[in-house]
Protein backbone atom coordinates (compact mmCIF):
# COMPACT_ATOMS: atom_id res chain seq x y z
CA UNK A 1 0.00 0.00 0.00
CA UNK A 2 1.41 3.08 -0.79
CA UNK A 3 1.28 6.10 1.92
CA UNK A 4 0.69 9.58 0.68
CA UNK A 5 -0.83 12.81 1.42
CA UNK A 6 -0.54 16.80 -0.15
CA UNK A 7 -0.89 19.74 1.47
CA UNK A 8 -1.61 23.46 -0.82
CA UNK A 9 0.08 25.95 0.17
CA UNK A 10 0.70 29.76 -1.04
CA UNK A 11 3.91 31.82 -1.23
CA UNK A 12 4.53 34.23 0.74
CA UNK A 13 6.34 37.58 0.52
CA UNK A 14 8.92 36.86 3.17
CA UNK A 15 10.20 33.36 0.90
CA UNK A 16 10.52 35.54 -2.04
CA UNK A 17 14.16 36.60 -2.90
CA UNK A 18 15.26 39.54 -5.10
CA UNK A 19 15.11 37.94 -7.80
CA UNK A 20 11.15 37.69 -7.51
CA UNK A 21 11.00 33.67 -6.60
CA UNK A 22 11.34 31.36 -3.79
CA UNK A 23 14.50 31.49 -2.13
CA UNK A 24 15.86 28.03 -1.99
CA UNK A 25 16.58 28.01 1.28
CA UNK A 26 12.73 27.91 1.81
CA UNK A 27 11.92 24.66 0.88
CA UNK A 28 13.38 22.42 4.07
CA UNK A 29 10.03 24.57 5.59
CA UNK A 30 8.03 23.22 2.79
CA UNK A 31 9.41 19.70 3.24
CA UNK A 32 8.59 20.24 7.10
CA UNK A 33 5.27 21.19 6.71
CA UNK A 34 4.39 18.05 4.41
CA UNK A 35 6.23 15.79 6.70
CA UNK A 36 3.41 17.32 9.40
CA UNK A 37 0.88 16.67 7.25
CA UNK A 38 2.29 12.83 6.89
CA UNK A 39 2.69 12.59 10.98
CA UNK A 40 -0.74 13.63 11.51
CA UNK A 41 -2.37 11.83 8.52
CA UNK A 42 -0.59 8.22 9.81
CA UNK A 43 -0.06 8.85 12.73
CA UNK A 44 3.80 9.28 13.10
CA UNK A 45 4.18 12.87 14.30
CA UNK A 46 7.58 14.20 16.15
CA UNK A 47 5.96 14.01 19.65
CA UNK A 48 4.54 10.35 19.12
CA UNK A 49 7.64 9.39 18.15
CA UNK A 50 9.33 10.51 20.84
CA UNK A 51 7.06 9.24 23.30
CA UNK A 52 7.82 6.09 22.32
CA UNK A 53 11.47 7.02 23.01
CA UNK A 54 12.64 7.95 20.11
CA UNK A 55 14.27 11.11 18.37
CA UNK A 56 13.84 10.69 14.27
CA UNK A 57 16.72 13.52 13.06
CA UNK A 58 17.25 14.28 9.19
CA UNK A 59 20.61 12.71 8.02
CA UNK A 60 19.94 13.23 4.66
CA UNK A 61 18.14 15.73 2.53
CA UNK A 62 17.91 16.52 -1.44
CA UNK A 63 16.56 19.29 -3.54
CA UNK A 64 16.02 19.00 -7.00
CA UNK A 65 14.23 23.20 -8.46
CA UNK A 66 12.94 22.56 -12.21
CA UNK A 67 10.65 26.07 -12.34
CA UNK A 68 10.90 28.86 -9.79
CA UNK A 69 7.84 30.09 -7.48
CA UNK A 70 6.48 33.22 -7.66
CA UNK A 71 5.07 35.57 -4.42
CA UNK A 72 1.10 34.55 -4.70
CA UNK A 73 2.04 31.65 -6.42
CA UNK A 74 0.09 28.57 -5.18
CA UNK A 75 1.42 25.42 -5.13
CA UNK A 76 1.17 21.71 -3.72
CA UNK A 77 3.88 19.35 -1.94
CA UNK A 78 3.01 15.75 -1.85
CA UNK A 79 5.17 13.69 -0.06
CA UNK A 80 5.49 9.99 0.01
CA UNK A 81 6.55 7.48 2.46
CA UNK A 82 9.30 5.33 0.92
CA UNK A 83 9.59 1.73 2.21
CA UNK A 84 13.23 0.34 3.06
CA UNK A 85 14.32 -2.38 5.57
CA UNK A 86 16.88 -0.53 7.01
CA UNK A 87 16.29 1.52 10.45
CA UNK A 88 15.50 4.95 8.40
CA UNK A 89 12.46 6.84 7.56
CA UNK A 90 12.41 7.98 4.00
CA UNK A 91 10.24 10.63 2.33
CA UNK A 92 10.09 11.54 -1.16
CA UNK A 93 8.72 15.00 -2.21
CA UNK A 94 6.84 16.60 -5.19
CA UNK A 95 5.94 20.40 -5.26
CA UNK A 96 3.69 21.26 -8.03
CA UNK A 97 2.50 24.48 -9.22
CA UNK A 98 -1.37 25.06 -9.23
CA UNK A 99 -3.31 24.92 -11.26
CA UNK A 100 -1.61 23.38 -14.07
CA UNK A 101 -0.10 20.98 -11.98
CA UNK A 102 3.87 21.30 -13.05
CA UNK A 103 6.31 19.68 -11.18
CA UNK A 104 8.56 22.72 -9.87
CA UNK A 105 10.81 20.90 -7.41
CA UNK A 106 11.49 17.73 -6.24
CA UNK A 107 13.47 15.74 -3.08
CA UNK A 108 13.78 13.19 -0.49
CA UNK A 109 14.62 13.13 3.05
CA UNK A 110 16.36 10.18 5.04
CA UNK A 111 15.39 10.56 8.99
CA UNK A 112 17.44 7.74 11.30
CA UNK A 113 16.12 6.72 14.91
CA UNK A 114 18.63 7.56 18.04
CA UNK A 115 16.73 6.93 21.45
CA UNK A 116 16.64 9.49 24.29
CA UNK A 117 20.46 8.82 25.23
CA UNK A 118 21.40 9.73 21.49
CA UNK A 119 22.35 6.31 20.59
CA UNK A 120 21.98 5.26 16.85
CA UNK A 121 19.38 2.38 16.37
CA UNK A 122 20.56 0.15 13.78
CA UNK A 123 17.57 -1.83 13.75
CA UNK A 124 13.71 -0.43 13.04
CA UNK A 125 13.02 0.08 17.30
CA UNK A 126 9.78 -1.94 17.99
CA UNK A 127 6.58 1.06 18.12
CA UNK A 128 7.83 1.46 14.24
CA UNK A 129 7.79 -1.66 13.26
CA UNK A 130 4.56 -2.02 14.30
CA UNK A 131 3.57 1.36 12.66
CA UNK A 132 4.46 -0.34 9.86
CA UNK A 133 3.05 -3.49 10.11
CA UNK A 134 -0.27 -1.41 10.87
CA UNK A 135 0.24 0.95 7.43
CA UNK A 136 1.81 -1.39 5.33
CA UNK A 137 0.82 -4.69 5.11
CA UNK B 1 28.81 54.31 32.97
CA UNK B 2 27.31 53.44 29.76
CA UNK B 3 27.63 50.18 29.09
CA UNK B 4 27.05 49.38 25.27
CA UNK B 5 28.78 47.93 22.28
CA UNK B 6 28.50 47.60 18.72
CA UNK B 7 28.97 45.06 15.64
CA UNK B 8 29.46 44.76 12.12
CA UNK B 9 27.45 42.84 9.56
CA UNK B 10 26.86 42.37 5.77
CA UNK B 11 23.68 42.11 4.01
CA UNK B 12 23.13 38.12 3.38
CA UNK B 13 21.43 37.50 -0.03
CA UNK B 14 18.59 35.80 2.16
CA UNK B 15 17.77 38.86 4.07
CA UNK B 16 16.25 40.50 1.24
CA UNK B 17 12.74 40.53 -0.46
CA UNK B 18 11.41 41.11 -3.58
CA UNK B 19 11.94 44.67 -3.44
CA UNK B 20 15.96 44.15 -3.16
CA UNK B 21 15.54 45.63 0.35
CA UNK B 22 15.72 43.97 3.44
CA UNK B 23 12.72 41.98 4.86
CA UNK B 24 11.82 43.77 7.69
CA UNK B 25 11.74 40.33 9.47
CA UNK B 26 15.30 39.91 9.04
CA UNK B 27 15.58 42.95 11.76
CA UNK B 28 14.91 40.68 14.85
CA UNK B 29 18.14 38.65 13.95
CA UNK B 30 19.99 41.70 13.98
CA UNK B 31 19.18 43.04 17.81
CA UNK B 32 19.31 39.20 18.88
CA UNK B 33 22.60 39.13 17.50
CA UNK B 34 23.66 42.61 18.92
CA UNK B 35 22.36 41.07 22.12
CA UNK B 36 25.04 38.29 22.07
CA UNK B 37 27.86 40.17 21.60
CA UNK B 38 26.65 42.55 23.88
CA UNK B 39 26.41 39.36 26.55
CA UNK B 40 29.74 38.26 25.78
CA UNK B 41 31.65 41.43 26.18
CA UNK B 42 29.64 42.19 29.39
CA UNK B 43 29.20 38.35 30.87
CA UNK B 44 25.19 38.63 30.67
CA UNK B 45 24.95 35.66 27.88
CA UNK B 46 21.66 33.30 27.87
CA UNK B 47 23.74 30.88 29.54
CA UNK B 48 25.11 32.51 32.23
CA UNK B 49 21.75 33.33 33.40
CA UNK B 50 19.56 30.35 32.51
CA UNK B 51 22.93 29.05 35.14
CA UNK B 52 21.66 31.03 37.82
CA UNK B 53 18.33 29.69 37.69
CA UNK B 54 16.47 32.30 35.25
CA UNK B 55 15.41 33.34 31.73
CA UNK B 56 15.09 36.39 30.42
CA UNK B 57 12.18 35.95 27.48
CA UNK B 58 11.56 39.04 25.11
CA UNK B 59 8.45 40.37 26.48
CA UNK B 60 8.37 43.51 24.00
CA UNK B 61 10.33 44.27 21.11
CA UNK B 62 10.21 47.94 18.70
CA UNK B 63 11.77 48.65 15.14
CA UNK B 64 11.28 52.13 13.69
CA UNK B 65 13.19 51.76 9.41
CA UNK B 66 14.09 55.10 8.24
CA UNK B 67 16.37 53.70 4.94
CA UNK B 68 16.39 50.25 3.44
CA UNK B 69 19.75 48.61 3.96
CA UNK B 70 20.04 46.46 0.26
CA UNK B 71 22.44 43.61 -0.27
CA UNK B 72 26.04 43.61 0.01
CA UNK B 73 25.55 46.75 2.22
CA UNK B 74 27.64 46.61 4.82
CA UNK B 75 26.21 47.94 8.59
CA UNK B 76 26.79 48.55 12.37
CA UNK B 77 24.58 47.69 14.96
CA UNK B 78 25.19 49.71 18.24
CA UNK B 79 23.39 47.96 21.61
CA UNK B 80 23.26 49.92 24.84
CA UNK B 81 21.94 49.00 28.23
CA UNK B 82 19.51 51.03 29.38
CA UNK B 83 19.09 51.40 32.96
CA UNK B 84 16.32 51.12 34.86
CA UNK B 85 14.63 50.06 38.60
CA UNK B 86 12.43 47.88 37.13
CA UNK B 87 12.88 44.16 37.27
CA UNK B 88 13.46 44.45 33.81
CA UNK B 89 16.46 44.08 31.16
CA UNK B 90 16.16 46.66 28.38
CA UNK B 91 18.58 47.39 25.23
CA UNK B 92 18.27 50.17 22.77
CA UNK B 93 19.59 49.47 19.27
CA UNK B 94 20.69 51.73 16.52
CA UNK B 95 21.80 50.42 13.03
CA UNK B 96 24.34 52.55 10.95
CA UNK B 97 25.19 52.03 7.19
CA UNK B 98 28.66 51.62 6.42
CA UNK B 99 30.77 53.71 6.07
CA UNK B 100 28.34 56.90 5.70
CA UNK B 101 27.51 56.09 9.57
CA UNK B 102 23.89 57.13 8.95
CA UNK B 103 20.91 55.55 10.88
CA UNK B 104 18.96 53.12 9.24
CA UNK B 105 16.90 51.82 11.99
CA UNK B 106 16.40 51.49 15.39
CA UNK B 107 14.65 50.07 18.39
CA UNK B 108 14.54 48.78 22.02
CA UNK B 109 13.57 45.56 23.42
CA UNK B 110 12.76 44.69 26.82
CA UNK B 111 12.87 41.40 28.89
CA UNK B 112 12.25 39.97 31.87
CA UNK B 113 13.23 37.86 34.55
CA UNK B 114 11.36 34.26 34.98
CA UNK B 115 12.67 31.26 37.10
CA UNK B 116 13.22 27.57 36.28
CA UNK B 117 9.11 27.12 36.79
CA UNK B 118 8.38 30.09 34.45
CA UNK B 119 7.86 33.05 37.45
CA UNK B 120 7.80 35.97 37.26
CA UNK B 121 10.26 37.92 39.08
CA UNK B 122 8.78 40.79 40.36
CA UNK B 123 12.27 42.42 41.92
CA UNK B 124 15.76 42.14 40.42
CA UNK B 125 17.42 38.93 40.95
CA UNK B 126 20.48 38.35 42.87
CA UNK B 127 22.47 37.43 40.24
CA UNK B 128 21.61 40.56 38.44
CA UNK B 129 21.83 43.20 40.92
CA UNK B 130 25.73 41.62 41.51
CA UNK B 131 25.78 42.30 38.13
CA UNK B 132 24.63 46.00 38.13
CA UNK B 133 26.68 46.64 40.73
CA UNK B 134 29.89 45.63 39.14
CA UNK B 135 29.22 47.23 35.77
CA UNK B 136 27.47 50.29 36.52
CA UNK B 137 28.64 51.81 39.70
CA UNK C 1 -17.10 51.06 10.42
CA UNK C 2 -14.99 49.03 11.91
CA UNK C 3 -12.21 46.89 9.34
CA UNK C 4 -10.62 43.93 10.45
CA UNK C 5 -10.11 39.96 9.75
CA UNK C 6 -8.24 37.13 11.40
CA UNK C 7 -6.83 33.60 10.36
CA UNK C 8 -5.81 30.85 12.28
CA UNK C 9 -2.39 28.94 12.07
CA UNK C 10 -0.66 26.14 13.84
CA UNK C 11 2.88 26.54 15.40
CA UNK C 12 5.76 24.90 13.10
CA UNK C 13 8.83 22.80 14.46
CA UNK C 14 11.15 25.60 12.67
CA UNK C 15 9.33 28.61 14.55
CA UNK C 16 10.18 26.92 18.07
CA UNK C 17 13.62 27.78 19.71
CA UNK C 18 15.29 25.78 22.39
CA UNK C 19 13.31 26.69 25.48
CA UNK C 20 10.40 24.65 23.50
CA UNK C 21 8.60 28.45 22.73
CA UNK C 22 7.71 29.99 19.57
CA UNK C 23 11.26 32.24 19.26
CA UNK C 24 10.17 36.05 19.00
CA UNK C 25 11.85 36.85 15.67
CA UNK C 26 8.99 34.66 14.20
CA UNK C 27 6.06 37.20 14.96
CA UNK C 28 6.70 39.56 11.99
CA UNK C 29 5.87 36.46 9.82
CA UNK C 30 2.67 36.07 11.36
CA UNK C 31 1.91 39.57 11.25
CA UNK C 32 2.51 39.70 7.37
CA UNK C 33 0.38 36.72 7.18
CA UNK C 34 -2.62 38.77 8.66
CA UNK C 35 -1.77 41.80 6.40
CA UNK C 36 -1.96 39.72 3.47
CA UNK C 37 -5.13 38.10 4.57
CA UNK C 38 -6.57 41.68 5.00
CA UNK C 39 -5.14 42.72 1.59
CA UNK C 40 -6.51 39.58 0.24
CA UNK C 41 -10.29 40.93 1.65
CA UNK C 42 -10.45 44.26 1.52
CA UNK C 43 -8.70 44.44 -1.93
CA UNK C 44 -5.18 46.06 -0.40
CA UNK C 45 -2.90 43.77 -1.62
CA UNK C 46 1.10 44.70 -2.37
CA UNK C 47 0.77 43.80 -5.64
CA UNK C 48 -2.73 45.90 -6.01
CA UNK C 49 -0.66 49.33 -4.41
CA UNK C 50 2.52 48.61 -6.84
CA UNK C 51 0.37 48.64 -10.00
CA UNK C 52 -1.30 52.71 -9.01
CA UNK C 53 2.66 53.25 -8.20
CA UNK C 54 3.42 52.59 -4.85
CA UNK C 55 5.19 51.18 -2.44
CA UNK C 56 4.00 50.64 1.33
CA UNK C 57 7.08 49.70 3.30
CA UNK C 58 7.11 49.32 6.86
CA UNK C 59 8.23 52.23 9.14
CA UNK C 60 7.45 50.77 12.48
CA UNK C 61 6.84 47.45 13.82
CA UNK C 62 5.67 47.00 18.00
CA UNK C 63 5.23 43.36 19.27
CA UNK C 64 4.37 42.54 22.77
CA UNK C 65 4.46 39.22 24.39
CA UNK C 66 1.89 37.88 26.83
CA UNK C 67 2.03 34.49 26.85
CA UNK C 68 4.36 32.04 24.85
CA UNK C 69 3.08 29.69 22.53
CA UNK C 70 4.58 26.15 22.21
CA UNK C 71 5.01 23.70 19.39
CA UNK C 72 1.88 22.09 17.84
CA UNK C 73 0.12 24.98 19.71
CA UNK C 74 -2.72 26.87 17.40
CA UNK C 75 -3.64 30.31 17.08
CA UNK C 76 -5.03 33.04 15.45
CA UNK C 77 -4.00 36.46 14.65
CA UNK C 78 -6.68 39.12 14.48
CA UNK C 79 -5.77 41.83 12.71
CA UNK C 80 -7.84 45.47 12.60
CA UNK C 81 -6.90 48.99 10.46
CA UNK C 82 -6.62 51.84 12.45
CA UNK C 83 -7.83 54.81 11.09
CA UNK C 84 -5.64 58.18 10.75
CA UNK C 85 -5.51 61.41 8.82
CA UNK C 86 -1.68 60.76 8.29
CA UNK C 87 -0.28 59.43 5.09
CA UNK C 88 0.17 56.38 6.52
CA UNK C 89 -1.35 52.62 6.71
CA UNK C 90 -1.51 51.29 10.72
CA UNK C 91 -2.89 47.73 11.57
CA UNK C 92 -2.93 46.58 15.36
CA UNK C 93 -2.13 43.05 15.77
CA UNK C 94 -3.48 40.32 18.32
CA UNK C 95 -2.63 37.09 18.84
CA UNK C 96 -4.81 34.56 20.86
CA UNK C 97 -4.36 30.87 21.88
CA UNK C 98 -7.07 28.48 21.06
CA UNK C 99 -9.21 26.96 22.03
CA UNK C 100 -8.89 29.00 25.20
CA UNK C 101 -8.74 32.52 22.94
CA UNK C 102 -6.22 34.12 25.77
CA UNK C 103 -3.89 36.82 24.31
CA UNK C 104 -0.35 35.52 23.90
CA UNK C 105 0.93 38.58 21.96
CA UNK C 106 0.09 41.91 20.45
CA UNK C 107 1.52 45.03 18.59
CA UNK C 108 1.34 47.14 15.74
CA UNK C 109 3.23 48.25 12.30
CA UNK C 110 3.05 51.65 10.79
CA UNK C 111 3.49 51.77 6.55
CA UNK C 112 4.33 54.63 4.81
CA UNK C 113 3.39 55.95 1.00
CA UNK C 114 6.42 55.88 -1.22
CA UNK C 115 5.76 56.71 -5.07
CA UNK C 116 8.19 54.27 -7.68
CA UNK C 117 10.82 56.53 -7.45
CA UNK C 118 11.17 56.17 -3.49
CA UNK C 119 9.69 59.42 -2.84
CA UNK C 120 7.87 59.87 0.35
CA UNK C 121 4.32 60.75 0.26
CA UNK C 122 3.02 63.35 2.48
CA UNK C 123 -0.47 63.29 1.61
CA UNK C 124 -2.67 60.14 0.66
CA UNK C 125 -2.45 58.62 -2.81
CA UNK C 126 -5.58 58.98 -4.53
CA UNK C 127 -5.95 55.13 -5.02
CA UNK C 128 -5.53 54.77 -1.25
CA UNK C 129 -8.77 57.93 -0.85
CA UNK C 130 -10.87 55.80 -2.74
CA UNK C 131 -9.98 52.60 -0.86
CA UNK C 132 -10.79 54.69 2.50
CA UNK C 133 -14.20 56.08 0.86
CA UNK C 134 -15.05 53.04 -0.28
CA UNK C 135 -14.24 50.42 2.62
CA UNK C 136 -14.14 53.51 6.03
CA UNK C 137 -17.26 55.30 5.01
CA UNK D 1 44.28 24.12 -9.65
CA UNK D 2 42.01 23.20 -6.44
CA UNK D 3 39.73 26.59 -5.70
CA UNK D 4 38.63 26.43 -2.28
CA UNK D 5 38.26 28.69 0.94
CA UNK D 6 36.72 28.47 4.16
CA UNK D 7 34.82 30.69 6.75
CA UNK D 8 33.98 30.43 10.60
CA UNK D 9 30.92 30.78 12.32
CA UNK D 10 29.33 30.44 15.29
CA UNK D 11 25.61 29.18 16.19
CA UNK D 12 22.81 31.46 16.49
CA UNK D 13 20.55 31.33 18.67
CA UNK D 14 17.63 31.58 16.18
CA UNK D 15 18.79 28.59 14.18
CA UNK D 16 18.47 26.28 17.26
CA UNK D 17 15.85 24.04 17.48
CA UNK D 18 13.42 22.53 20.22
CA UNK D 19 16.07 19.57 20.72
CA UNK D 20 18.60 21.95 21.41
CA UNK D 21 20.38 21.70 18.15
CA UNK D 22 21.04 23.76 14.71
CA UNK D 23 17.56 22.87 12.92
CA UNK D 24 18.46 21.21 9.25
CA UNK D 25 16.74 24.16 7.44
CA UNK D 26 19.52 26.50 8.52
CA UNK D 27 22.34 24.82 7.06
CA UNK D 28 20.89 26.41 3.47
CA UNK D 29 22.14 29.53 4.75
CA UNK D 30 25.27 28.43 5.56
CA UNK D 31 26.21 27.26 2.04
CA UNK D 32 25.06 30.24 0.73
CA UNK D 33 27.28 32.36 3.48
CA UNK D 34 30.19 30.32 1.92
CA UNK D 35 29.48 30.46 -2.03
CA UNK D 36 29.01 34.58 -0.82
CA UNK D 37 32.36 34.05 0.49
CA UNK D 38 34.07 31.93 -2.46
CA UNK D 39 32.35 34.49 -5.11
CA UNK D 40 34.17 37.46 -2.97
CA UNK D 41 37.78 35.61 -3.11
CA UNK D 42 37.85 34.22 -6.80
CA UNK D 43 35.51 37.14 -8.30
CA UNK D 44 32.04 35.40 -8.48
CA UNK D 45 29.50 37.16 -6.84
CA UNK D 46 26.42 37.00 -8.01
CA UNK D 47 26.32 40.47 -8.78
CA UNK D 48 29.65 40.07 -11.02
CA UNK D 49 27.42 37.99 -12.82
CA UNK D 50 24.56 39.32 -13.37
CA UNK D 51 26.57 42.44 -14.73
CA UNK D 52 27.24 39.74 -17.28
CA UNK D 53 24.28 38.81 -18.30
CA UNK D 54 23.22 35.59 -16.21
CA UNK D 55 21.47 34.44 -13.17
CA UNK D 56 22.80 31.01 -11.82
CA UNK D 57 19.97 29.84 -9.44
CA UNK D 58 20.47 26.87 -7.81
CA UNK D 59 19.09 23.34 -9.31
CA UNK D 60 20.09 21.02 -6.97
CA UNK D 61 20.92 20.73 -3.43
CA UNK D 62 22.59 17.94 -1.13
CA UNK D 63 22.91 17.58 2.54
CA UNK D 64 23.98 14.96 4.80
CA UNK D 65 24.05 16.28 8.44
CA UNK D 66 26.55 13.54 10.57
CA UNK D 67 26.14 15.42 13.75
CA UNK D 68 24.44 17.91 15.53
CA UNK D 69 25.73 21.22 16.23
CA UNK D 70 24.54 23.30 18.87
CA UNK D 71 24.29 27.16 20.40
CA UNK D 72 27.44 28.56 20.64
CA UNK D 73 29.15 26.06 19.25
CA UNK D 74 31.98 27.24 16.46
CA UNK D 75 32.28 26.02 13.05
CA UNK D 76 33.99 26.59 10.00
CA UNK D 77 32.52 25.70 6.64
CA UNK D 78 34.80 24.32 3.48
CA UNK D 79 33.78 25.27 -0.24
CA UNK D 80 35.55 23.97 -2.86
CA UNK D 81 34.62 24.40 -6.30
CA UNK D 82 34.07 21.08 -8.61
CA UNK D 83 35.47 21.68 -12.05
CA UNK D 84 32.87 19.94 -14.94
CA UNK D 85 32.81 20.68 -18.66
CA UNK D 86 29.21 21.03 -18.16
CA UNK D 87 27.50 24.68 -17.87
CA UNK D 88 27.26 24.25 -14.48
CA UNK D 89 28.75 25.53 -11.29
CA UNK D 90 29.13 22.87 -8.92
CA UNK D 91 30.66 23.21 -5.19
CA UNK D 92 31.27 20.79 -2.35
CA UNK D 93 30.62 21.54 1.53
CA UNK D 94 32.15 20.19 4.34
CA UNK D 95 31.51 22.10 8.38
CA UNK D 96 33.23 21.11 10.89
CA UNK D 97 33.01 21.60 14.34
CA UNK D 98 35.52 23.62 15.95
CA UNK D 99 38.46 23.33 17.73
CA UNK D 100 38.04 19.32 17.18
CA UNK D 101 37.72 19.89 13.76
CA UNK D 102 35.38 17.10 13.20
CA UNK D 103 33.12 16.59 10.25
CA UNK D 104 29.08 17.60 11.43
CA UNK D 105 27.86 18.06 7.87
CA UNK D 106 28.40 17.89 4.18
CA UNK D 107 27.12 18.42 0.85
CA UNK D 108 27.10 20.03 -2.89
CA UNK D 109 25.16 22.42 -4.25
CA UNK D 110 24.50 22.59 -8.70
CA UNK D 111 23.86 25.71 -10.49
CA UNK D 112 22.94 26.86 -13.42
CA UNK D 113 23.30 29.95 -16.00
CA UNK D 114 20.11 31.32 -17.08
CA UNK D 115 20.57 34.67 -19.45
CA UNK D 116 18.09 37.78 -18.27
CA UNK D 117 15.35 36.29 -20.47
CA UNK D 118 15.35 33.06 -18.46
CA UNK D 119 16.62 31.23 -21.50
CA UNK D 120 18.68 28.02 -19.62
CA UNK D 121 22.37 28.49 -21.40
CA UNK D 122 23.55 24.77 -22.79
CA UNK D 123 27.08 25.92 -22.91
CA UNK D 124 29.10 27.60 -20.88
CA UNK D 125 28.74 31.83 -21.21
CA UNK D 126 31.73 33.57 -22.53
CA UNK D 127 32.05 34.94 -18.95
CA UNK D 128 32.29 31.86 -16.98
CA UNK D 129 34.77 30.07 -19.75
CA UNK D 130 37.27 33.40 -19.05
CA UNK D 131 36.75 32.81 -15.84
CA UNK D 132 37.43 29.11 -15.59
CA UNK D 133 40.30 30.34 -17.84
CA UNK D 134 42.00 32.33 -15.41
CA UNK D 135 41.49 30.52 -12.35
CA UNK D 136 41.73 26.69 -13.44
CA UNK D 137 44.79 26.75 -16.01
Amino acid sequence: MLLKTEKEFEIRFSEVDSMGIVWHGAYPLYFEDAREKFGKEFNLEYLYMFEHGFYAPLVELHFEYKRPLKYKDRAKIEIAYRNTDAAKLIFDYTIRSLPDNQIVASGYSVQVFLDKTFNLMWELPEFFKKWKNFYLK
